[in-house]
């Protein structure tokens, strides 16, 4: 399909309520609206590739928030950022800090007064990062509607303590890509699984993430996990209403290896237990740094019951012939670590792949920010069509 | 008035000694030059609110040095900068370091091969912000004048330990705005007064800034601190001979009571006493730690024995429904801290009216660079006006 | 010469296979190569001075890496960038971090998918600055060749273990404009000595780069320095093998004195012994953090038997009248140690001439990335000469 012929359908969505809208969890957006996203994506790709200029901005500031240390996502941050024609200026603030909310209204305007997007990533603690940035999109709009910003900044979410919206939504964009439309997902089995790791913490938004999205396109979810290494209830229970609504099918399983049998995607990745990610946050919150050592050792120890939950290729060959992906840095057993999430040779075959799904992620932010900040997406993407304006010049 | 009609009248200016000079001290410039200025930030502020680009260069940078922690004018500078199409880089230096003059020149000439503008903030020393700020301009001007350098980069100062200019333009620029021109200053009662706060060292920049700037349009400055809590002594003669000739007032108060009755603008801030603050200097020169550390103890029990100096709404009472200022952040009482500058109550009142006074500060920054860096003004903020280009393409 | 003639002769030399190439070690490249890198230097500088933009970018970005402190090479790298459109993003590595080969093979891909040119800078141990380059290098080839990257980063080597090409080719270009030409440099003799410092483990790469690039035009350079601090064998018999080709000479002898005997140009530097340095590399390996105290101690010690090597008025008389040339920061007798490289009054009589030397530099690393990306470098310079777009708008 070339671009024109993208634009057109693309003309058919009901996008209006992205305009001047934040993004902060993919299940509080119509499917047009996620599918709108993918489609300007897949443009603004096409467009760069192609050599024509995408800026819609002749200046403007895009603000990070990284409160979690970062590489990729500071990366896909900043290429969508300067793929719009948009300056980077990152807001250092101190890690681990649970903020009140008064600083927190006078930081978000004093850094947006000339600032288009704000990109926030504040995964750490459950019940901190999205409440945070609805904190910060609750200022920015009190200050855009008392005339204190002459525009309203947009809020993306690259990452809380709930969803993971840009990964998600890219790791999507991978699936329509390697099956060949939105629509060939129906009927497939995707496995989101736990995995071992020896390291702490991880974040739970990927997995909710992705039974929040993957969910919704007809697809047979199956969440599979040892016993104490659920999610957050709410997340669960949209999953299970979604997957109802598109006429999938959304399980939960306790053995990886029922959950890889005839499976079309697998994408098996560590992440702590929800119950140890409150408790931490309670324990923060109180200042209790024995506490949290000792909680740290309980959750290592713990992992280690089920050092078995790798992704081997004993278990690839259960699937149908499955695509693996992870959203990267994956734990490869032998290589990053003793014993990881996944075996070497899996990885190693699947290793071009999971660049190409990350390779995706920067595309997505861009696309969101157009979509928040562009009042007739269909015509500026003509435009930018059109113009002529290469991007090398 | 339209943006027409401004230039105009900005027309009739005298401003081409602000042509490649720096923006150091308030008091070093005529009054036509601060009006140009504000004159410039108005018009800046007006076409990017019309959607004009206000782009002057397609490559430069401007570099910026911070030597000590800054979110708001780190993000003001960023996005004056970008405002006019330079890309920010900072020079990071090992903070509390009193420079030498030779490392000085050096690094002042490396960092500008292809730099418009310097903005340092540098206000933790009494007797070395300034001089570390002319040593940067010598350097370049220097560089320049031997054809190292390709333009001379500007110097804008952005918080020394004698000025704070583009804070204090930006609150002129505030007032005038609120009070509705230049002229209605003439005659009010302006209170810069000191407040009580649990912090230490908090610069003098913006009390003199402050006495140094509104002291020459008319209005009655009064300057209200307790005993042992004054002012750079030349700073003070400044602002009594401004007043003098501008036809207004300017007196110092032991009393915040006294000071706060029919004021029409109040300004309570804390600051610490200008001896400690030229002691800690030679401390820290003689890198004596633990005189330091005595000194900080000394000066917060000092401070206790103000605590009553806030401004409250009992005090607030007393004005002439004063409008409340703050270069932010504030020390709110119960808030940010258990006593602090102001109630809580009064700052909630004026909230807005603060963030907004700090919005005009990435404009005043802009503003001080164009007029450094443009050398015929007016023309080309016609060119802006009419060649169409738009900041959202 | 005028930027038109210029190009004209530019339009001779054979530089096809600077197209889609790193720049890494000068001595990979041609004669005509490295004159086609000053080239480009000089017309993007005259374009510059000129107020022609030479932007050939409008969006894309500039990866830096620097696993060692930085600020004039920093900076250089952001002027290069800007100056041709693209925008700084940093990639913040833990120092002294030795990188293993699938970590590293990541990440280059992860920092890679809108970027146009890393630039790296690993000076602090040897065998592996370059080595990781060549990694880095070789992830993206492969990136770019499987689609994973829509276009093929560039590295640009800005100092590694075994040369420091865009600090020399700053070099050369100093003295093409000191000299008046590239081929007025024949017979002349450039001593690159070795002198006294009192800081421990400067890297070998100024020497080797100079030895490495300056043998290749005729001149007679001669390597001077005391037992024990010879270079890396390798570069040496480069050196010898291109002082051949060229009609010139090259000497190694352990006598400063000897050396500054009727020389035209002399760098007098101090740098590390290569066999302390390599020893450096095991025992960090090794993780042997007393070792390597142990080894900078005598190594600092060695260094004390050889104070007496420093460039004097007194050698200076003993010259032809030589150019003094420096990398900076120097290390000055008397102003930034007590005995250092240089005595004050050498230094200061050339302080002007080595800031012109690093202002060189800019532009070097623009050309080379111009030269990587640009197909037709002829007729894209035709283009920004005659396109009328300005810099300073």
């Amino acid at each position: 399909m070339d671009t024109e012929d993208r634009i057109e359908k693309f003309a058919d969505l009901r996008l209006e309520n992205l305009y001047e809208s934040d993004f902060l969890l993919t299940w509080d957006r119509t499917d047009e609206e996620i599918e709108g996203v993918l489609a300007v994506a897949d443009m603004l790709k096409a467009l760069r590739e192609n050599n024509r200029s995408t800026r819609i901005f002749s200046s403007g500031l895009a603000v990070s928030i990284f409160r979690d240390k970062s590489t990729r996502t500071r990366f896909s941050f900043a290429s969508a950022s300067n793929l719009l024609g948009l300056a980077v200026s990152e807001l250092d603030e101190t890690k681990s800090q649970i903020s009140h909310g008064e600083t927190v209204r006078e930081t978000a305007n004093m850094i947006s007064f000339l600032t288009e997007v704000i990109g926030i990533r504040d995964d750490m603690y459950i019940g901190e990062g999205h409440s945070y940035m609805k904190m910060v999109s609750d200022a920015v709009r009190e200050g855009f509607s008392e005339r204190i910003l002459p525009q309203l900044p947009m809020i993306v979410n690259l990452q809380c303590d709930i969803d993971h919206p840009t990964q998600t939504m890219a790791d999507l964009m991978h699936l329509v890509h390697y099956f060949g439309g939105i629509e060939k997902l129906r009927g497939k089995k995707l496995v989101m699984s736990w995995a071992y790791s020896p390291s702490y913490g991880k974040p739970l938004s990927v997995p909710q993430g992705i039974i929040g999205l993957l969910t919704r396109f007809g697809m047979n979810v199956v969440l599979a996990h040892p016993e104490g290494y659920g999610l957050i209830p709410e997340v669960m229970t949209i999953a299970g209403e979604q997957s109802g609504k598109s006429g999938g099918r959304f399980e939960v399983t306790g053995s990886m290896e029922d959950a890889f049998r005839d499976a079309h995607v697998v994408y098996p990745k560590s992440w702590a237990p929800y119950h140890i990610m409150e408790k931490r946050t309670e324990l923060l919150k109180a200042r209790d740094m024995k506490g949290l050592e000792a909680l740290e050792a309980d959750c290592l120890e713990n992992n280690k019951s089920y050092v078995e939950w790798e992704c081997t290729q004993r278990l690839m060959k259960s699937t149908k012939d499955a695509l693996y992906l992870h959203c990267l840095p994956a734990d490869i057993s032998g290589v990053s670590c003793e014993r990881g999430e996944v075996e070497a040779s899996v990885f190693d075959r699947f290793r071009t792949a999971t660049y190409s799904q990350a390779g995706y992620k920067p595309y997505i932010i861009a696309a969101a920010i157009y979509l928040s900040k562009v009042k007739d997406p269909v015509s500026k993407m003509k435009e930018l069509l059109y113009s002529g304006d290469r991007r090398v010049m």
